[in-house]
């Protein structure tokens, strides 16, 4: 693996799986009666966010702390040093104090790939969202919940996603979270469509490796996982957004259209949901819907991505590394 | 003892006994080389905090490092999750990071209860100020300050306040601290006066365990503590609010006033102190006056309450608990 | 030593000498597999903070978790703690809380070691920067930064800077820094020049121990290192500061005016810089610019701090003692 985690887009599909499989052993942690490792003691994470998102950072703080590193909250947002040029200083100041991970949420895009290379700084480089372009984390911990629930928790270890159809539903073209999932979904086998509005899907979709579609009505029947995009309510009323009620009829999830879906099929949302606007709350509340899982998965997801970062190639846990290594 | 600390009217009083009793053996963590107990290592409490209130929060902090248990800050102020409709998906998100205890601040009263009794948690919550509700914390740090006054501190383990006379002077009708006191108070056995303005006296008082006066010169010669609540300065010119200068001439308690307090008497005060207002200078730093003291109680009872809430039945620290059996 | 460290004019010689000595052990920390002390373990660092300073406060939160303190951050600004008149009681409620140390940066000059002094605290007070005062912790990591590169890593332990001839360059009238600076070097031994536009000089100057100079480029060649100060934006448009372009031309450092240097003296900067101001580019990322290295050096340096203030009077680490006293 490499020294930072940019973008789903870099990942092989090695790289995917053994994070989901290292996932899967931090989980277990949560079972323990002292839900902690001692694996990243005396390191240090650094949550840099020059955008609020309080649900990503303390998912990346629980993470780092149940692996007992230190954690230090810079919040950017409205200091100075939220203007682009300093970036170079800031992230010499975080390496001269000893960073040994940084995990950047940044409202423009690129900047986790100018701070992982520019050579300002050694430390591991986590992308925790930038502008539209990457969250892979948070295709990290879909696909982990997909995994689980497609495939299996024990029978999962060391499996992809091949031949599962997930379907991604909303603002495709504002959506991070969607561009991450498209490339990890696609490197790990599965085949992934599109469904949205024609004014929220990005031009060049059609070089993107998968489907795009404008009726959900018709993809549901044939989608193992459904994967509703959070509407950014700032966005509703510009040009080029369709009026709520509209979006809800056309885009949105309610129990009649969950019916269409296969039995095992599953909802998913990153959070936070939005009820009645692009999923019913009686969506919401069903078993179908992971979104809380989700977030479950999320700091068992990111405790791998900073222990394989930070920790070394040896397994995190105990584990019995052979099943792991068979099903390969 | 309940899963939850919502109300202090929720107390008995054997739950009360108890979690003084616990504090008294927390107090004495702070003897120690290492003021640091490991009782609650790997578990983590979330502090979300809807309102500021720095001195709780960092109380409550204080309280969860002392256990060494991770503490994650939420300031939901002004954030997205500061809407009343997104507790549940607030509250959901925290029980999926692995939140053993959240500890929350709302302007809404009943939000804590909403929290705790709507099955969207699985970890206890803690009350830490809900609208003009309830602060039972601070209620309990206030008993705990009062029998070690009043009753001393090996002297009053196993002991309530049985015949102690409190009273509270102040805008009662706004104070969520004078409601949890008068709960608890009664329930310890004390007897409660209430003295404020007649346009701050909530309607219904008449149904409260307690009297309630408007003369506060008649009521400090029978009063073994006398509990000074804060003005808050942003009521002070509505229009059921008397001058500052009426308030504090009638309210307030002066070097003369203290004077008519029986000689053990003590003076207590929340905090932060308006000094000039409720409380003259000379009051507020005499050795009478507790406010100081009432700050390291609130740690010691607060990490009581994350103990007992979180730790199980067993005593915290060492202890002679027999001594606690036989005195009850 | 004394108990509080709240101006560099009060360290002797030998205090001074003592912290830069122990920051070097504190240095070598880094370089463990497991980079963390337990020397500090259960005792509590408050940082109370009235203006926003993420560099510093994450630098003293760094030092604080590396000798294993628990981390407690106060933001006062914009909350009712900021008035001038609750000092008092902010200081004796972060007292009663059990605050081992509280590390206070404030816009009034003074307000340290009013917190020292008062005698509401009984745990340490570190100044992290005091309206136009002082800066001590800053001047020491420049120190230390100074000793290192000039006399030696080993070569440097129990030495002062003797002989060193030293030159600050900008806005000293506003700058705590270059006070704290004048000070502590005059204290070491070194010989101190003030490079800066006749309005920022400070009144009463003469009776500082350095000399002043409004000629950067007769300094130059003199210098066995040469501090930029950091230009204020806000402070640029007001009418004693001369245009942008006029004060880069002046006592901005570029690549010419380091070529006037001796070979082994060094450019320095506090951070963060404004690049194309005080100092350009060139400079900014040459060799001899020890920024990077002051903010590296700037952990160590308050990581001693605390250890000396509550720590004890052994060493910290391991160590050749005998070196450090032989050298003396």
């Amino acid at each position: 693996m490499k020294r930072h985690l940019i973008s789903a887009a870099d990942l092989t599909r090695d790289d995917a799986v053994l994070i989901l499989d290292t996932a899967e052993e931090m989980a277990r942690v949560a079972d323990r009666p002292i839900k902690k490792l001692p694996t990243l003691r005396g390191r240090t994470v650094v949550n840099l966010f020059f955008e609020d998102s309080t649900r990503t950072r303390i998912s990346f703080e629980a993470a780092a702390k149940r692996l007992s590193a230190d954690v230090i909250n810079f919040s950017a947002k409205g200091s100075s040093v939220s203007k682009g040029e300093s970036l170079k200083d800031t992230a010499l100041t975080l390496e001269a104090m000893g960073a040994d991970a940084v995990v950047i949420r940044h409202h423009a895009s690129g900047a986790p790939y100018r701070l992982a290379n520019s050579g300002w700084i050694d430390g591991a480089v986590v992308n925790a969202g930038d502008g539209t372009h990457e969250h892979p984390t948070q295709a990290l911990l879909d696909a982990f919940t997909m995994r689980r629930r497609l495939v299996g928790r024990d029978a999962g270890l060391g499996r992809d996603l091949s031949g599962r159809r997930i379907t991604i539903v909303g603002d495709v073209l504002h959506s991070r979270v969607a561009r991450s999932n498209v490339h990890l979904l696609t490197t790990l086998g599965a085949e992934v469509t599109l469904v949205a509005p024609p004014t929220l899907v990005p031009v060049g979709v059609e070089s993107w490796p998968c489907e795009v579609s404008y009726d959900l009505d018709t993809v549901l029947p044939k989608s193992d996982a459904v994967m509703m995009l959070r509407v950014q309510r700032e966005r509703m009323n510009a040009a080029f957004f369709p009026t709520e009620r509209e979006y809800a009829r056309r885009y949105g999830l309610d129990g009649d259209r969950m019916a269409k879906m296969p039995e095992h099929a599953i909802v998913m949302h990153p959070g936070p949901m939005n009820r009645g606007m692009e999923i019913t709350a009686e969506v919401a509340d069903s078993d179908r819907c992971t979104a809380v899982e989700q977030v479950a998965n999320g700091v068992s997801t990111r405790m791998a991505v900073l222990y394989l970062l930070l920790g070394g190639s040896e397994p995190a846990v105990t584990t019995n590394n052979a099943r792991t290594e068979e099903s390969k």
